[in-house]
């Protein structure tokens, strides 16, 4: 049959039933909640308006798809932080490893005290100081191949278990967070990450645990440098030198650096998102701020200090956030009331 | 009409007529040539089989579409770049300004030597040293917010001429380019801009004048700076502060850096996009590395001094780099023989 003639005997035939099959799909969408690990509350209420007023034609408050852009901080906002930044873990638990192919190094601070903590006693970890750390991740993380730390740090993801859940750290997301990633994506959203943890640690999961490519991963980035191997190939070494501390004022920085738009919406957790849902707060229009209160020491844990919950060093909720925040119209999320589900597993 | 009704009567045969439409649509996509200010040759044929190998999941350099990456170098490969970089004209033709805001500058070199340039004595412009353009640069980019930054780049851009077409800059750009820069979004990959201009300045316009959005902008980056106007309302200004000189290996770096894969497919024109082509054909399976050679004086410029062409400071390709891309299997493209028109406007 000559496909042009089929076209013109059934083409409005056709176009009639394609319009109730387009029509029947958007009625079955609209009664699907896009949010279901979410109780109804301000919080999920919050989220759903935004999308609705920011991708409605007739709202004053549409959004263009090109410029919606959403920003997610990752430690304690996508995925726990608790007892301690995955990432850090990672750079301990490489010591041995490092140790074995440097056996001077065994006896040397801060590798001798990462090989005690590794031994059983996990709270030495706080004993740790910042150039401790800094040394560390120098150590493990920088003079190999791009290619060679992103196997490594492969390698490590599928096999690692944190401690509490005994999970691999990639199923310890959050399932409402996975929701409001999916819900935006849906909706013509683009969503990076913008963490304080490193872009190229984070970029070697980023697209299989949360649909997010590397090219949307915004982290702290050190310098690479370009150079040939023996056999004339080209490849790149990661180098122990800080180009973006994306954390604090970092993050507006590194956004405005590496995606060029402001955000239409940023999910944070702490105080190193501040700067980054406030510049995102300050432009026209529509525009959606948003913290996560980890307030749930039964199901997942409890720590602030606002709201007198516990202080803590890791992902700190000070109460001057807490105030900015109602201050500001950014919405809190309580993950005791607003979450219905937490994680995927339960 | 109920439209479950409707689809359950009509569903075989409107199945059909759209399979028939989409049948009559891929006919009429494979009888239309995606490049068609392109002459038939080694050039054409390159991308048309880069194209079909990497999109064809039966071949064996298929690539998932996620992975489809493709970088272009802007000045001398997607529009013109001489006599002199677009960029250096804004930066010049913005000192006037300058002068008035700050009286005191019109007798300090480089700015006076600059309105001198401007009063007529173009080819003075050579005179200007490294040293004089950074001051220049630092003078008219930085030390403004962002938003006053794009604003000024983009009343310029409307405004400026060029001094050979008489044309805004926008319009200088290769015809053929723009429909490669098409044919590859349209199957899948995406564009990016990786030059050693301003990354801030490309991307007010990279849009409008490209398809590529601001976060597909790869460039030369200074750093910004966060802080809050009287009103408490924040904002970033641009910094004399140098992150990434998106140059030489510059480029390999930050690709890394922005992006974080590495390229299926590169086009430039200079020495200073050799190591990103290096970079780009050293990966594995299909990999495509492309460079214009300027050798048509009659209907754009002819330099190299690749080739026995002119010499020239402003794009350079070098006799070395001429035979690094016959070496190692690089396509060079010729202007006059392989663009069968230039710019949309002949």
């Amino acid at each position: 049959m000559n496909p042009a003639i089929a076209f013109s005997h059934w083409g409005r035939v056709g176009a009639l039933a394609l319009s109730a099959l387009l029509f029947v799909g958007s009625q079955a969408q609209a009664q699907t909640d896009p949010l279901p690990s979410w109780n109804d509350g301000p919080a999920k209420q919050a989220i759903v308006a935004f999308v609705k007023d920011t991708t409605d034609q007739a709202s004053p408050k549409f959004v263009p798809p090109a410029e919606r852009i959403a920003t997610f901080d990752q430690d304690g906002t996508l995925w726990v932080s608790h007892p301690m930044y995955t990432q850090v873990m990672y750079v301990l638990e490489s010591v041995p490893a490092l140790v074995k192919a440097k056996p001077e190094l065994a006896k040397v601070a801060p590798f001798s005290t990462v090989l005690e903590i590794l031994k059983g006693d996990r709270a030495a970890i706080a004993k740790l100081t910042m150039p401790d750390l800094e040394k560390l991740v120098a150590a493990t993380s920088t003079g190999m191949s791009v290619e060679t730390f992103q196997a490594e740090v492969k390698k490590w993801i599928a096999e690692a278990r944190d401690s509490r859940w005994k999970k691999p750290y990639t199923e310890l997301t959050y399932l409402p967070m996975q929701e409001v990633l999916k819900y935006l994506r849906a909706n013509g959203y683009q969503t990076y990450i913008v963490t304080g943890g490193g872009q190229d640690f984070v970029r070697v999961y980023s697209e299989a645990t949360y649909g997010i490519p590397p090219e949307q991963v915004v982290g702290t980035a050190g310098g690479t440098k370009y150079g040939y191997d023996k056999a004339g190939k080209p490849f790149l070494t990661k180098e122990p030198k800080l180009l973006l501390n994306d954390n604090n004022a970092g993050k507006p920085e590194g956004i405005h650096l590496m995606i060029g738009r402001r955000p239409h919406a940023a999910f944070g957790n702490s105080t190193g998102d501040r700067q980054m849902l406030e510049y995102t707060k300050a432009g026209d229009g529509a525009r959606l701020s948003m913290l996560v209160l980890h307030d749930d020491a039964k199901r997942e844990y409890a720590y602030g200090p606002a709201a007198g919950l516990p202080d803590t060093k890791i992902g700190t909720f000070t109460q001057a956030l807490y105030d900015e925040a109602k201050k500001d119209g950014w919405v809190v999320i309580s993950m005791k009331n607003d979450w219905k589900r937490i994680f995927a597993f339960e």
